[in-house]
Formats: C-alpha cells, structure tokens, sequence
C-alpha cells in the first residue's frame, strides 16, 4: 500500500523514534542563546587537528560517538547511516567515519542534509530495512568560508544580506523502536529555482523552496499551521525567514510565533555580528539535535514540522552566471503522548 | 520484519522493476567497444552549451528525458529521482533537475553514485514510499580534470595507473510494477581505507572496498560467485579489478570470466589511450543503463551483481596528506525469469 499522501509528503506506518541526539557548537556558537543547548563546544576552530576540514570531520566523529553514547548503542548496531556536509566532495562526512565500519549513505543536499538524511533514515527503518540508522552532518565557519568566499586572512567585506556558516554539527539517531519524538511524515521537496543570483543572499534564493514544502506538508496532510506547536525551517535567517512569512500571508495565512527559523536562534542579532543570521548544514543541524529535541523531550512542544533548507549552488555555478536553485526537506516530529496522537500509538 | 540479511545486504521483498534506462557517451566513448549501446553520441564535448559543467547537465537532463520515454512516463509521474555526480556541490545533478519539479534526493557517492541511487530507490519502491523512481548520474572528462587535477590546457602528464573519466551519463527508471530486470537485493558498503594515498590510483584505493561488499553479498545472500552469470564492478579498471581478482583468490575464489569491471568495458586499451580504463561517475551508470541492462533484456543474462565503487576524496585531503577512503554499493539484478528465480515470482 502507498505511502504517499500526495506529491511530496509519506505517511510512516510505524514512525520510528529519535533515541538520542547529540550536537557540538564552535566557541561563537557557545557564546549564543543556545549554548545550553550544547553537549561540547569548542575552546577553539581546531578541535585539536591541524587543519580546519580535520577539525569539521573531528566534530562529526564526536558527535556521532555522543549521539550513541546518550542512545546506549554501539557503532556496530547501527545499521546504516546517513551523513553529508558542504566541504567539496563532502570529505567532512567521509573521512569522520571511515574508521567505523558503518554502511554509509552519502548525501549532498547543502544545509538541508540533516533533514534529507531524517528523511531517508525514517523511511527505510519504516520500511523494515533496518533497525537503527544514524543521520549526521555538520559545517565550519573558516573551511567553509576558505572554499566559499575568500581566505579568512584576506578580511573580506560581508553584504548585508550575508549569513554566518555555524561551526556546528548535529546527529541524530533512530530506531524502529525505543522512545523518543517519533517523526510521523517525510516531505521530499523539489528544486525551486526563484532566480536569485546574489550567492550572499541565500535566504531570498531559499525561502521560496521552503514555502513550496511547507505548503504541500499542510495540503497533503490537512494539517493547518495551528495544529503545529512550532513550524522551524533552517537555515534561512532573518530576510528568508521574513520572505516565508510574506508567502504565506498572501495565501492569507499568519503564521504567527510559531514559526521560527534555525538561522535566527543560533546567534544574538544584538550581541553576536552575523548579519542576517545563521547558516551551514550544522546550524539546522545543531539546533535539531540540541535546542528543539531537548525542548520536545521536555513536553515544551509535542508537534513540531522541521524544514531544512538547502541552496544548490557551487562557487563556479555563480561564476558562470546562474541562478541559486534551492531545495526544502521536512519531517514532522511527533512526542508519543503528542496532543494530536500518533497514527499507531 | 526486517529485511536484513546481515551487516551489508537487504533483500526486497517485492523486487521493484527496471523499467527504462538510457545513456549517453561523448565522442570518444561513442568510438569505443560499447559504442552501440549508447542512446546518444555527443560530436563534441559540448552538448550545446557554453561549459563543460553546463554540458554534464544537459547531458544528465537529456539521459532522463530518453530513459523517462522508454518507460513511457512523463517527470510528473515519478515520485523521486535520486542523483549526484562529480563536480563540488553536486551542481551537475542539481542544475539538470531543476526544472522538471520532481522530488529530489542529493547523492555524494562519487563513482559508486549509480549503485547508491539504486539501491535507495529500490528500498523506497520495496518500502511503499513510491511507484516510480530514477537514479541518474554522470561525469565529464574535461570538468573533472580541471576541478580534480589540471586545466586541460595545461597539457599535464598521466601516470600509468591514472583511469580516464568517462564522458557519459545514465539513468535508470526504476517501477514497483513493470517489466524489465529486478533489483533483488541491496547491498550498502561500508568506507574501507586502504592506506593508499597516489590520487592517480584509484582503483587500487577502490579495490579493498569492492571486495568488502561483494565478499558481504557472496555470504549474506548464500548465493556463490558461480551463481551470478556476470559480477561487474565499477570503475577500477584494469589494476583495480586485477586486485579484486587476487583479493579473492586469497579466499580460493577463481572469479574467472564471469567478472568484470565497467572501468575496463567503455575502452579498447589497444586503440584507446585510457592508461588503465575509465572511471567517473559515469563510467558505471552507462555501462549499466546501456550494455549491461540491454544484455539482460536481450537474455544473454539472468542475474548479475553490479557494485559501483567510489572514491572519497578530494584534491584538499590529498593536498592535507590523507588517504583515499573508497566505498562500494551493490544490486544484485535478475530477470523475471531467471534462472534463480524470484523470491517473489
């Protein structure tokens, strides 16, 4: 029988559950409003490696070992895991686990990688593929600005509308059974392209794909904006957040304080210089597995939908003229005494 | 019930169909040994647009349209399409799909692509996530030179253990009904890293993965190399592959004839000067989508296991002294009726 309720989203049959959850923040991000939130943060950009793409694979081994750890597994009953991150040829991910003798999907869907990966985890644990998947990702604010933009040591000049790449990583671990926030749906999003050129405005080139997701989540499972507890997209920050908030309210729809935006929780606007906000597969990443789980764990939200936002540029694909496509993946997180109840609780 | 055999190998309880599959070839794969089996022949390296990068989209955008019209589908009709390549950021992948408004899942598997997208979108058709799917990718000679190693001008030297990339594409539609070769099971490899470091030898950093996965599948499944008419890696080549074959040996295993490698299938060696064979992202997928599939159709056999090896580097972690960690994925495909029979048949 058809999983599917329409063009984007799948029902789960038994939605799996999220055992444990780890995160780790650079020291910036430490210095946020979300620093509790962290189980690591660290002292310096190096996580004691001599390079700063060591340092990102380091985080994402780390967090990977404390994801576990908090879940009681072991490496070895995991049986996949899903992992990707901005660094060319993702070698973030790669080289984090190629010591664990985990089967390894590699993904790349820029910063929507931990909601791709939730996506793809939740399914096939639902399909009866496996019994314990992880999925991981992170980003490194100097690696990704060296590859990106300019070499730190240059000084350059951000725009306005520039976003801050968090050095930060997030893993989340998932199980057919066990307890936790259950994710019930997975919304497969299409690559919308509103075309955006301005490789230092990725929340405009972002915003119309999360809308496109989020849209078919409440078409396809009648579900209104009301009926979630908080609606998160990630990593569009303040102006894409704004934007989102714009096209829903031409549908006639106020999405209200219930939504937010990972990009806008991670940093102080007031306190912390990072224009618009965050950004980079770690900052959804991080705020997944730290500030929104612990907060579902802890009753403050029972349904909440979680947009990752990915924009699919290269440094070259804007070098030779084109736009920005961008996509959105979400999950709906569901606790077990969820006021809305599960399908099969 | 769970659908794992062990550590690496799934098995599909309602084996999703191959319902369609193109390839196309530049012009020099268009004047090697598989050249009739390509559903297009580029005249140049081209395809019509202005960069290289650009005519690896067009390449993988037209592969779609010709695999989606022989299984008689439009792109509305397909519920995801899985797909990665090369090029940093996957913007092959992610340009070429941007306007046909299908659910996208982003790949990084580098040349094991193919067998990752397979094998995801097998297990989302098993799993009741969708009717159709499609897995495609590619690679081009001169974009992968000029991002891997040195601009083409540059006229740079090749060791004798380098592997040319292929200019080529595949794309395999895949169906839960339908006709057409089954994909029966799934196999998802592990990283294995061999120690090697020479990024001009890939296929000896492959080789360690390739034997990893198929030794997993060989015992999982129960099913002995003897019960596969064809076992096809790709891309080692020549050296690679020679190393499977000793790898096995040390096991007692004679692979004989049976085995092959699509790194030493796209290039006659005595005509064309490819040092030890293909490689590429598309390499595999349109040995796959072309030779191997209609080989299938037209009966001349019935099961076969195709394990696309992958290398996960980048030029970074070679400049940072790394080692190359290498992954395999494997699909064992068999015909209706063939001569094993399906669990399901």
């Amino acid at each position: 029988m058809s999983k599917r309720l329409g063009r984007t989203v799948a029902a789960l049959h038994s939605p799996p559950s999220i055992v444990g959850s780890a995160c780790i923040g650079g020291k910036k991000e430490g210095e946020g409003p979300l620093k509790e939130s962290f189980d690591q943060i660290g002292t310096d950009s190096h996580f004691g490696e001599p390079s700063w793409e060591k340092a990102e694979s380091r985080m994402q081994l780390i967090t990977l070992q404390k994801a576990l750890q908090k879940a009681g597994l072991t490496p070895d009953q995991l049986d996949c895991v899903f992992a990707g991150d901005l660094l060319n040829q993702c070698v973030g991910s790669s080289f984090a686990l190629r010591d664990l003798g985990i089967p390894f999907f590699g993904l790349y869907g820029a910063c929507s990688t931990m909601a791709e990966g939730l996506g793809l985890a939740a399914m096939l644990l639902d399909g009866g593929f496996a019994a314990h998947t992880a999925a991981i990702t992170g980003s490194h604010f100097c690696s990704a600005e060296r590859q990106y933009r300019m070499p730190l040591e240059y000084g350059g000049q951000r725009t306005p509308t520039a976003q801050w790449t968090a050095t930060a990583t997030g893993c989340a671990i998932l199980a057919a059974e066990g307890n936790g926030p259950r994710i019930t749906h997975v919304a497969t999003g299409k690559i919308v392209d509103a075309g955006i050129k301005d490789a230092n405005n990725m929340g405009a080139a972002m915003a119309p794909a999360a809308y496109d997701t989020l849209r078919a989540v409440f078409d396809e499972t009648h579900l209104d904006p009301d009926d979630f507890d908080l609606i998160v997209t990630g990593d569009l920050a303040r102006l894409g957040a704004r934007i989102v908030r714009d096209l829903f309210l031409a549908d006639g729809i106020d999405l209200g304080t219930r939504y937010t935006d990972c990009g806008e929780l991670l940093y102080d606007p007031a306190t912390q210089d990072v224009h618009m906000g965050g950004s980079g597969c770690g900052c959804s990443a991080a705020v997944l597995c730290g500030y929104l789980l612990n907060g579902m764990r802890a009753g403050k939200w029972q349904r909440i939908v979680f947009a990752g936002t990915g924009a699919l540029l290269s440094p070259l694909s804007s070098q030779q003229g084109e736009s920005i496509p961008a996509i959105c993946h979400a999950v709906i997180l569901e606790n077990n005494d969820g006021k809305g109840g599960l399908t099969n609780a």
